[in-house]
């Protein structure tokens, strides 16, 4: 988020077609909670294009990219790296360890499909469980993003959107983007 | 959850085929996160099965079932209607309210996916907004349950579960639940 360490969202694995909206979830998510960039395989254009259309749209900055080398890419990612996994450790005890590390570093969140090779939880500074109960990965990135940004990220300025929601107890209401800046 | 009013999530509008993950996901993370039943729509069969099979093998208690009249369920809900739209008011302008409201009475949460009748947003007593922007109606669940019990449902216990998974910084450990009980 803006004037914090870089947080990058990582989707690892992507079935073309069954994943499909899953992957893109992800991908809003990330934005819509305060990552700065989300990371996709190299087979998930169609999500890519629908974050980035979104982005387009509604805001950012947020940026979204293939990588065609995912696990490359964490084995090498100069900063700390958060898996999440219903397997880890529950995340109200490490939370406040990964956001001590966040302040020190750039963190690479690593979303996992179906099947994560050892090779990640070994080289993850942190696997993190949102609950260690089977649910969804975009709930658990929700969650933990929440909490690395305590609820920062929810007031967050979006720039160069082209639209904007006003909130409103009913209805629903949007406006041209220089119209909500009055 | 145990010992508080009840918390009932409904998902609104299922495309079989299409929605099937995603239905999946608002039952499982529902369950997870500290609601206490999950309504779902009459055509989303798969999804209900998947979530009751969760529920057997990893506990409850947690109710799963289908509804064929969702409107009047929601019209005539005998508590607070809180309906989550990116439409509405912002989570952490009106959080406390909700949670005050929880506290007198039961409440249900639910869960659009596209074009929500305009009468839902009518009768609801919160439109609720996870962020103003599009992103996933996983996520807004999730960080939606997880304020609205302000991290307790994290620390939930959970009974006739076959099997528990032991949180670890490295590894995947599921035990048997008698197990884990020692």
């Amino acid at each position: 988020m803006q004037d914090e360490r870089e947080v990058v969202v990582l989707r690892l694995g992507h079935r073309p077609g069954r994943d499909d909206r899953m992957t893109t979830h992800v991908g809003l998510t990330a934005r819509a909670l305060g990552a700065d960039r989300v990371v996709l395989p190299a087979n998930a254009g169609q999500s890519l294009e629908t974050v980035r259309d979104i982005t387009a749209r509604f805001g950012g900055p947020f940026t979204a990219e293939l990588d065609d080398e995912p696990k490359a890419t964490i084995r090498d990612f100069a900063g700390v790296v958060v898996h999440l996994t219903m397997y880890g450790e529950r995340v109200q005890d490490v939370g406040e360890a990964v956001r001590a590390a966040h302040r020190e570093s750039s963190l690479l969140v690593v979303v996992g499909g179906e099947k994560v090779p050892f090779e990640v939880y070994d080289r993850a500074d942190f696997n993190v469980a949102v609950t260690n109960q089977p649910h969804s990965e975009v709930a658990g990135l929700a969650v933990f993003l929440d909490r690395l940004f305590a609820g920062r990220e929810l007031d967050r300025e979006w720039t160069n959107a082209d639209r904007v929601v006003l909130p409103e107890d009913t209805g629903k209401t949007v406006v041209p983007a220089d119209d909500a800046e009055d």
